[in-house]
């Protein structure tokens, strides 16, 4: 790029110029999106872009590219503009933006080869920066991470959670700015162009907090030079900045926010002024985009697993689920450079204290920041690692919407929540997931899991790690007896039927602790010479549905479901949609009401899904079947 | 209480030692449990409930009452224990903490009377408390609202959420208070004992910051004097502590989490050891526990609703049911003064600034922070408000595990959702609620309603503001026409059936914009002479099981159900679960993948919930039932 300033700034506010136009015709065309909001960051993309940034327009993946993420992605044409001005791609594709045929959607998504996770809700796109920029930790590579928030967004709480990461990991390699236009979307930002209220908080996060003019590139490049040299801490660079800077009739008016110039005299005046505040620039101009440094071809070995042993368990041993998850992710790290764990400060309980032992480099604390853990797993998977987020599975609720955004970016995130159901216990309600399996299984492109022993915990896991997009495990917190032998295979979408006869009555299907209330049930009504099919339907989505069929088929349609969950969204919804187009319906035991604490074994009968509510359950639609 | 500190201070540290004991015993009866997080803050509990707070014992529910909310919910024991000493009472029901039978749970839950809602979920208490503060504004009464956190929750961003509001909104009837014993779950935590980390954070968010020795009565008398005496900002005490303090053996041991003494030996040593530490109280000690102040009667008149004028619609207007939510709160607010309601800027999308305009001082702004919106209308619903909190359907999955507290908590929470499903149209998926239905549905104590048009949505806003317990709204972007009449009734748990015949082949249910997908199907199905029923569930949790089964009955045992939202956990699945037992399966037209941006129709078109794909079905399953 040109090192004499006397070129370079006047070359750049007539990008900056550019991209405000861009995102204006953009915008207009479609008659929706956000033009003020692109205009007062456009000289910061500017500089980013044709300025700061190595990358290769052409193969935006290269794994050595610094990064770049919009957090405020209401922003997206201008996003686009840069790319489109970088030569990734041709300027008249912009016009097609937020069209159903175009990939250039109104807020970004990895449906686009640049766009690394999708970004539109805010407050998550720094939580994955934080991700990207352990990434590059973790492949030892130079390639820098850059995160642009809107300040409306740093309201949100995820925005001090991965604060507070970025600044325990001391992440120098990541560069935030915050485009301070002082406009939400509604009214006035909490502290308007105050930037000592940006600028306090993010110093007393432990960032560089750096307060420009967002309109001054000679200030902008300055503070992007600042950052590049600092070591140890990452930096906040607190731009101030006019929204709709450019165009007079909306610079810093309220009520523009997401409104688009009507095209016809409103559009074309705004353009027309835009076009004014080109300027000329000394030595017959630059072409900046062609000057965009780019990182040498990646010469970095692909990381190849190494074969992972088998289970090694014993037959009727006593082993949690979570902790059989613990070991089994131990092992693949072994085996695979890729697999990273995070944890938010519950590793003694989800056993991923092992993974930190045996792999402290691979371990990211996280706090109590469900958040951040997410949405750091969300950069790094996008990014080419394997990350296993646990946590209680109740508290990965407090990242649900993490888990919508991971669903649209359909990014390789692996989540593990330990604790489900009533069968934790004492600790009670607050503790126990019972709606986590009815989160995961809304959202269309996620694996769901559910282990009920050791052996299956570690295959399963072994599974979901190398299955494409989003997948979550569901552990149990009590020891369960091993009943699969090492050997036992599994597979995403499959079941096991651990009981059955030809004169079966009724199929009972359970996963997790409610498999051996099955089992238990199954052995009482052996007794009383009732015959009962008994499966563990370990995958949730995929389901094997035709297994699930051919087993009502064999049991005169009577199917019984046992969940250790609310009743709606779990497992017997699972069954029940599964079957339906069959004409067979399910009888659902789940968990009815808020429970209490107690001991497991009391609230499991208490709240209606023990072996003796199966027995009773059976026997009912027994005599149905005979009235 | 003694304004003698000779007397007053060894008193109270004899309380804190007793309430030691007590955290103790009533763990290790349970042999599960958190004693050394109750030991590290006994010396402020015994501070604030026998020097600071007004309240009666006897009736912990009194409106002028001081609030106290133990954010930090694992240390319910010692919050138990300060009740049982203050009287409210027996001390031998501590024994029974985490029992079956007792509704001293592991986790406080409002099962107990002056519990105000549910923690264990950390970094909720304080946006409650929040709620609560705010309260005391609306009604005008001068009780104070205290909040103790633990320092691990600090993590957590909804913390950050709750710094930012009750900065803004200069809560100085707020006071907060962090035990930073310097111990999480697994590890120190992210500040250790660095108090100063902490001070300039909540100085940098607007709070006065107060370090003290968290062990000094005499620091925590003066801390508390100070905030009482600080106007115009809440305060944030910050108390160094030691975990386990009062027992060597433990004393800021990592390890000792959610740890019970054994019984026999082990506990008996740690409880010799503190009543070494009971202290001589000079003339004759103070039975402090009487001389709490009481507050005064509550002299405060009933607030009673007056009535509410009915809608004023025009049949076949056109009109968004999240514009006609807006309006229908405005009258509600006129009606009863303690409907309130919350935003997160985006009042102008979701027509709350109607609301904000005709109620200003019942209008909480909490900017881009959906976990302190949703926390602090928990808050304000346990003392007595009405309040609605509304933002993007999308973005209240930012609070799930808010919704899932309130759920455990009971309270009456009314949250809407604007903005559901791929109907908005080009903003893309990052904006679109699909898997909203599968969210609240899943908690059992959650009303679930979504309109379809402006009548309907003015009633049913009526309804769940009365209706007990927490509830949920959605409500659709588009604009769709006034199909009610402005007498119509409604209520919770039922359905209108739209369209009937006796020879209907099938029944399609909608709700919500699929309503007017299923109206456009029968009017092209009745041309063809394939008679349709179509239904309107506009509440979904109860579901009017009775008249599903009816309708199913008489139309072939046909049921199709059609949603703007993802086939797990929503309309199809809650029609499902409701017509199982009498044998009847539905089929599901729902959104099967992520969506992408365009325009609405388009939408409705490409992701198969329009009329066109209600008419396949239809014959579809006419075909198959001729087959």
């Amino acid at each position: 790029m040109p090192s004499d300033r006397t070129t370079l700034i006047p070359a750049l506010k007539n990008i900056a110029t550019q991209l405000r136009i861009d995102s204006i015709r953009a915008t207009s065309e479609s008659g929706t999106g956000h033009p003020t909001s692109c205009m007062s960051m456009a000289d910061i993309m500017a500089a980013l872009f044709f300025a700061e940034m190595r990358f290769d327009p052409k193969d935006p993946k290269n794994p050595e590219s610094d990064r770049f993420v919009l957090s405020k992605g209401h922003a997206a044409p201008i996003l686009y503009a840069a790319w489109a001005e970088s030569g990734a791609f041709d300027r008249s594709e912009l016009l097609k933006v937020r069209d159903i045929h175009s990939d250039l959607e109104g807020h970004p998504t990895p449906r686009l080869p640049f766009v690394d996770v999708a970004t539109g809700s805010l407050g998550q796109g720094i939580c994955a920066a934080i991700g990207i920029a352990l990434n590059a930790r973790r492949i030892g590579s130079p390639y820098r991470t850059y995160v642009l928030l809107g300040d409306g967004e740093s309201a949100e709480g995820s925005v001090w959670e991965a604060a507070n990461v970025g600044a325990i990991d001391r992440l120098d390699n990541l560069c935030a700015i915050t485009d301070v236009n002082g406009l939400g979307q509604s009214r006035a930002t909490m502290w308007d162009h105050d930037l000592s209220q940006f600028e306090r908080r993010w110093s007393a996060f432990g960032w560089r907090a750096l307060v420009i003019d967002g309109h001054d590139l000679n200030a902008i490049l300055g503070a992007l030079d600042t950052a590049r040299s600092t070591t140890g801490q990452p930096t906040m660079i607190l731009a101030r900045t006019i929204k709709g800077k450019g165009v007079a009739s909306v610079e810093g008016k309220d009520g523009w926010h997401g409104k688009a110039f009507k095209k016809g005299d409103e559009m074309d005046r705004a353009i027309a002024e835009l076009e004014q505040q080109f300027v000329p620039v000394p030595d017959g101009g630059a072409n900046l985009a062609s000057r965009i440094p780019k990182p040498a071809p990646s010469s970095r070995p692909v990381d190849a697993p190494k074969p992972v042993a088998a289970p090694a368990y014993t037959l009727g041993d006593q082993v949690a689920t979570r902790e059989a998850f613990g070991a089994a992710i131990v092992k693949l790290g072994d085996a695979d450079p890729r697999v990273v764990a995070l944890d938010a400060d519950v590793k003694n309980s989800t056993f991923t204290d092992k993974f930190e032992k045996a792999h402290p480099d691979r371990f990211y604390q996280n706090f109590i920041a469900e958040q951040v853990m997410v949405g750091s797993a969300m950069g790094l998977a996008a990014r080419g690692a394997i990350p296993f987020a646990t946590t209680f599975a109740c508290f990965l609720t407090r990242a649900a919407d993490f888990v919508r955004m991971a669903a649209i970016s359909n990014v390789g995130i692996k989540l593990a929540g330990s604790h489900a159901g009533v069968s934790i216990g004492e600790d009670g309600p607050s503790q126990m997931a019972l709606e986590d399996l009815a989160m995961y299984r809304a959202e269309p492109n996620y694996t769901v899991l559910y282990p009920c022993d050791a052996v299956s915990a570690e295959r399963l896991v072994a599974l979901m790690a190398y299955q494409p997009g989003p997948a979550y495990m569901r552990t149990s917190r009590p020891k369960t007896p091993v009943i699969y032998s090492n050997d036992e295979t599994f597979k995403i979408g499959g079941l096991k039927v651990l009981r059955e006869s030809a004169s079966d009555v009724a199929t009972v299907i359970g996963a997790g602790v409610t498999v051996f209330e099955a089992l238990k049930a199954y052995d009482r009504l052996r007794e009383e010479h009732v015959p009962i099919r008994v499966i563990d339907l370990y995958s949730l989505a995929p389901i094997d549905r035709d297994a699930l069929v051919a087993a009502a088929r064999a049991t005169g349609g009577n199917l019984i479901t046992v969940e250790d969950h609310y009743a709606a969204g779990g497992i017997g919804d699972a069954v029940a949609e599964a079957v339906a187009d069959e004409g067979f319906t399910v009888h659902r035991i789940a968990v009815g009401e808020i429970p209490r604490s107690g001991k497991p074994e009391e609230l499991l009968e208490r709240f209606g899904i023990s072996a003796a509510h199966i027995v009773k359950a059976v026997k009912r639609l027994k005599l149905e079947v005979k009235g």
